[in-house]
């Protein structure tokens, strides 16, 4: 049964493979149009709205709705909904997954999605990885989905063996239309440790910033760090609270630190410690440069 | 007397204007090479560190030392030192510059340097402004400097009179080759609040941002926002320690706003309150959005 629907699937595609995208934002949007770009490729797609449906239908960049009858033509899955919806998706469509197609979630945080699909996959026979694109934009939506988006931006992979090269090497293959700049593999646990630090933090951090009362009028005053530190705190709030709450303890253990730091150098100000201001200063441009110089 | 020597001078420089730079840093050393681009320009430097005086020779950066027996040559006197050198330096040298010269300081606080630096030209019927120009790199030092470090960066100036035009026009003019995007005029007091919040609060945070010990191993896992939060995490503690104690009621204030902000987004984690945790999203993005967007 499988071989045959496969080789109806080959007839009506031309050989092509079979990419489905559930969720049709800024993520989701950017691989339709990557894979678009890719002779050797169809793309379903499906999106909660219909209207991004039919304009994605209309523009072309997309070859059909990604519907519970026609998702067991996907070789390639990819999840680009918040991480309940893609858990939520997976569970319903389980049975319909093709036994030799590989799914991929493209949510923020690993460890809670990562768990339960991983459990889902290996019920229903199917493969599924965690993956995390790190790639992003002010806006959000189809709107500003771009085949640019992920072209030499990092891709993190989450499979449930680590050893698995035959796995990784098939996932390389399939996501080359994206011409991400490097591919890496890691635990659910450290992406999430990870991320908690070098996207989240900094996130909650620009959010703050802007908060000051002297942050209007600051056109003039700034060499860049300003633009720098507040370049994300324009952010989709729903979004960002699951992501959040999906990893709060490294989160909350990252501002425990930052906060912390933070209060050594505001303390020594207020002592007027120049010898310790200083210190806590060189601390941190050695560590700077320890990790990135 | 004075239209003695500006004879001689004019003289000896072929009619061309003196320009005089006192520190041979990054931001002296940069002015020295955007005025050497300029033909109607002779420039004389000086640096604490006579190694440097001779190589800026060698290398035909500048016409000559910035000595006391020639100051009084200068139509333009740059003090790119740190704040009390500026001061200290202004006061040695204040009765030989000449009436007609103005001087400007390129330090980063401006109250604890203007309010003395007024004062002395006053005495001594010069004209002195404070200045500020928004650029800077990683690096300092003279082997760093680069004539393209101002073209295009935002220049603050601080008068002494706000609506004195003629002399602001004059600075206009004289400021020329180092080719700013922008001149603005404020008041050392507005400088150094917004400049508490702009730059000083960024390399603080930047600073501090690093020093979480999640940082090493961060590579593959950023699409920038960890880039862009620590780029200025790499500074002189020796200058910024000074730059910061200058301005340490207005950096104090910013850090408690931000402290202050950040334990709301992490008591928001600590209670689970997804709810809240999108309010101070929304607020933050909503803020950037006014102010930037």
């Amino acid at each position: 049964m499988e071989e045959k629907i496969r080789e109806e699937n080959n007839r009506s595609g031309q050989g092509k493979k079979t990419l489905g995208v559930v969720g049709l934002g800024l993520i989701g949007g950017s691989f339709v149009k990557s894979y678009e770009q890719a002779e050797d490729w169809r793309i379903l797609g499906y999106d909660k709205d219909e209207k991004i449906n039919q304009f994605a239908l209309l523009a072309e960049d997309i070859d059909g709705i990604l519907t519970e009858d026609n998702v067991d033509q996907c070789d390639l899955i990819l999840l680009a909904v918040y991480p309940e919806a893609a858990v939520s998706w997976l569970r319903e469509h389980a049975d319909r997954i093709r036994k030799d197609a590989v799914v991929l979630d493209c949510c923020g945080v690993k460890e809670n999605v990562c768990g339960p699909c991983f459990e889902i996959a290996r019920e229903h026979g199917f493969t599924y990885a965690g993956g995390h694109p790190m790639a992003g934009r002010h806006y959000s939506g189809y709107k500003y989905a771009t085949e640019k988006l992920f072209r030499g931006a990092p891709m993190v992979i989450v499979p449930e063996a680590y050893d698995d090269i035959a796995l990784l090497a098939n996932i390389k293959d399939l996501l080359e239309p994206a011409k991400f700049g490097s591919i890496s593999v890691t635990t659910a646990g450290e992406h999430d440790k990870l991320i908690a630090f070098t996207s989240q933090l900094a996130h909650v951090v620009s959010n703050a910033y802007v908060k000051s009362p002297t942050a209007e009028g600051h056109e003039g005053f700034s060499a860049g760090s300003y633009r720098d530190l507040t370049r994300v705190a324009w952010l989709n709030e729903k979004m960002w609270s699951e992501l959040f709450l999906d990893n709060r303890e490294n989160l909350m253990a990252e501002l425990d630190h930052l906060i912390g730091h933070l209060q050594e150098y505001r303390d020594a100000l207020e002592r007027k410690d120049r010898e310790g201001l200083e210190t806590l200063l060189a601390d941190g441009a050695r560590r700077k440069k320890e990790i990135d110089g």
